[in-house]
């Protein structure tokens, strides 16, 4: 059995950075919780949670202690309520999440209407949307939706760092015939498009596809849908004890490939299993 | 005879209000004479010669008096050695223009790398990209040219005002794949647009086609263009005595448009000239 693992599977940047917070403030601080799961793995929040901290959904419900914001950032808001608090902040948001802020806030300043690419519910883009000024700022999805806006004067254009960038320009084109002026920032995080690539060019080759993730992970599940267009047999899958010796039946090779808040462990688990099912691995 | 008359044929905005300048200027100061062509319109320029303005190429060749700006502006250091030179300044530089030259000066200063949407050889141009500082600034024609820019951080952009939006948006889009940041100020003037669609129009609906303004003049030059690939029949004119009666053999429509140099009086000659062959013009 061939079996070909993605270079660019699991953690990213970010992700790797706020788990690396995580744990070293657990050890840190006596009392300690999480705003929201760290990152969206299942598997490592529940390590953490091992390791005492705990996951609060509303800054109303911490009284003391640390606080770690997760990878993809939190609202205006929210990390004001942390500070009028006085908790401990163990900062984990993604540095390029944190830019993407810092260009949405800097272009609602400077008086432009504020159209950021991504999915409204996500709670990095709402979190990039709070520092925008309310009322200047549109989330856009797509090219359809870039198309509905109104005619305005001056557009400044931030992302989702996970977003294609394909669809980045799309939204920009549009936006350009619909203003005067155009300030875009491409905030873009290049690990989503490269594992996206070779996602695609694996998928491609086997006959069986791996993509180990959360399932409350976006980009995990669209990684999915990339080698699924490709590679109908592909199988969304967090962890190694979901895997089922029939998904392997008559294939010559399999691929593996994983979202950014998959740890290595849990690639590793799949890997062992694939081999205890179908033989070694050829060379 | 059927004769249909572009609506938006001749003068655009700059055009007329720098023709006007010209005019009263001519009448106020003894000694003036205008910084290359005022407009291309040769036939203009030889009736503000009748009044006393001489066309002087080189700021080197003006003493004394009063100095007319063309409409398409003159580079930063010409009019430096203007201003050096105490001569009296009319500056009728179209305000459109003067706005892509604002904003290149400025994109320069807040350190983008300036790209210029436009013919590198054409005054207005030439005008922009000498405020723009040295060393930081492109003229790109077209995709392909930006196709071969280097990778760039931040990326300024201005256009040509005769430039279409369908070649910013081009250049726009290729720039963004090159870049972090993009700042656009679409400096292109609606004029253009507006005239090219309307000569389109009636170019496919006629049998004969005539262009009318200067030789010299750029948009009248694109403007037969693009009415030659509606309607090989197509003559770009500068004056109805250059009309040949030949022209409307078996013609059942005329169209007539003009260059945005291109007076009101030169026109009118046309289709009166066009009448006189061909008989009344059909209600």
């Amino acid at each position: 059995m061939k079996i070909i693992v993605a270079k660019s599977a699991g953690f990213c940047f970010g992700v790797k950075r706020a788990t690396q917070m995580a744990f070293e403030a657990s050890e840190q601080h006596a009392r300690i919780c999480s705003l929201g799961p760290i990152i969206h793995s299942p598997q490592v929040v529940e390590k953490l949670t091992e390791k005492g901290v705990a996951v609060i959904q509303h800054v109303e419900n911490i009284d003391s202690g640390a606080v770690i914001i997760r990878s993809h950032g939190v609202t205006a808001e929210e990390m004001q309520a942390i500070q009028t608090r006085q908790l401990i902040v163990v900062d984990a948001t993604c540095p390029f999440v944190k830019k993407a802020q810092e260009y949405a806030a800097r272009l609602a300043r400077d008086g432009y209407a504020v159209v950021i690419v991504g999915e409204a519910e996500h709670p990095e883009v709402q979190g990039i949307v709070s520092y925008a000024e309310a009322g200047k700022v549109t989330v856009v999805a797509n090219a359809t939706e870039a198309a509905a806006l109104p005619r305005l004067n001056r557009v400044g254009i931030v992302a989702q760092t996970t977003q294609s960038f394909e669809n980045l320009r799309q939204i920009a084109d549009i936006c350009l015939e619909k203003c005067q002026e155009m300030h875009v920032f491409n905030t873009i995080c290049d690990a989503t498009t490269v594992r996206q690539n070779e996602a695609r060019e694996i998928a491609g080759k086997v006959d069986v596809m791996l993509v180990i993730g959360g399932f409350n992970s976006a980009n995990t599940t669209r990684l999915a849908q990339i080698c699924r267009e490709l590679q109908p047999r592909t199988h969304h899958l967090e962890t190694a004890g979901e895997i089922e010796p029939l998904w392997f039946e008559g294939a010559a090779a399999i691929g593996i490939t994983a979202g950014a808040s998959t740890p290595r462990w849990l690639i590793d688990e799949v890997i062992d299993r694939v081999t205890q099912l179908t033989g070694p691995p050829e060379k």
